[in-house]
């Protein structure tokens, strides 16, 4: 057989062996979208490539609470009606955008960008809770007796969640804050990401003091 | 709400948007897969675009049966072992790789690069049936009295593949050649990739004459 693995064309392969390192792709569905491109006009598949480098290359972060962003603060943070002494710690920006899409909180975010998983290599400092703690630390030194400072934890309920949410709690709780999590509405063991905006939003309102 | 469908960024939004362009990927995934690649190493990320610019770029179709090459001629036409009066025609590049993989089959094949679907605007003149003819044509001139030469219909079992069938038996049944089909060991309307490559390698072994 003069091919290798069947493949007809060097570049084919190539093609189909980058589409593979997609997650959830595998060798038939990368030959599929593979062979889908190449009846597409070229501009298109070109349109394709450089929307997904130009994204790659030019994303910026929110400085403040590390949003995906087009500007060096993203659109909530320089929103003046949001709550600036709530703060909800989640893993990624899709967390961040499930719960927009619930309607329910009108705090600001902070986004770890990870979670703790020493089974994954993942350890504190891997993630953005240094700059979680300069943050509840500065608010905490602003002159504001109005409200109360609150960091909502809202992490996935499997362990990984529950080992960083306890981990994040041991370094805040020296500053005078409520901690509170995500009331258990949400199963346990559930991706936050994949539970529906009304169990996702009463967890939001149901949100109870951090018991560790 | 300062976001358009909540994205938190135009560039994101638009990889979104490129990705859902790929059949099979819904929004949600598409977000996945984009962030999945926010995670990956710039140098990974420009592998995966570029890899997939140069096959759409500069892959080449086969002089003789149009199907993906790096060269003018395949490496299945270009071997001499093969049975070049044994004409295999086929919707896909992927049926191709299918036939090949069952190791039956030791002609040579016809990309028609489609097939005849009015409902989706595909007509004869958008497919490789010209050069099939051309192809025929020209076998059957040559002075070689040691084996006829045989062309086997290999398109799906669905309404359009026995029309493309019956449309190209009636362009080339009055040159001197045996017209076959495969076997219908496959269930009626399946899709010819699916198949198990032990029903596809019996279809190929029991072809029978085509009779329209």
């Amino acid at each position: 057989m003069a091919y290798k693995e069947n493949y007809p064309s060097k570049l084919l392969e190539e093609a189909v062996d980058a589409i593979t390192t997609l997650p959830g792709v595998g060798r038939r569905s990368a030959l599929r979208l593979a062979l889908h491109l190449l009846k597409q006009p070229l501009e298109n598949v070109h349109h394709f490539t450089s929307s997904i480098n130009s994204f790659r290359d030019n994303v910026k972060y929110c400085n403040t609470c590390m949003m995906i962003s087009d500007n060096d603060q993203c659109s909530i943070c320089s929103d003046h009606t949001r709550d600036r002494r709530t703060i909800c710690v989640v893993e990624s920006v899709r967390d961040v955008m499930s719960i927009e899409n619930t309607g329910q909180f009108h705090g600001v975010y902070h986004v770890l960008g990870g979670i703790i998983s020493p089974i994954n290599g993942v350890g504190p400092s891997d993630l953005t809770i240094r700059q979680l703690v300069d943050r509840v630390s500065q608010l905490t030194l602003q002159d504001d007796l109005s409200s109360e400072v609150e960091v909502i934890l809202a992490l996935s309920g499997d362990v990984e969640g529950e080992t960083t949410s306890f981990y994040i709690y041991r370094q805040i709780s020296s500053f005078p804050v409520k901690v509170s999590s995500l009331a258990r509405g949400l199963g346990f063991g559930d991706d936050l990401e994949y539970a529906d905006e009304l169990t996702l939003g009463r967890s939001i309102v149901n949100r109870q003091i951090f018991k560790p």
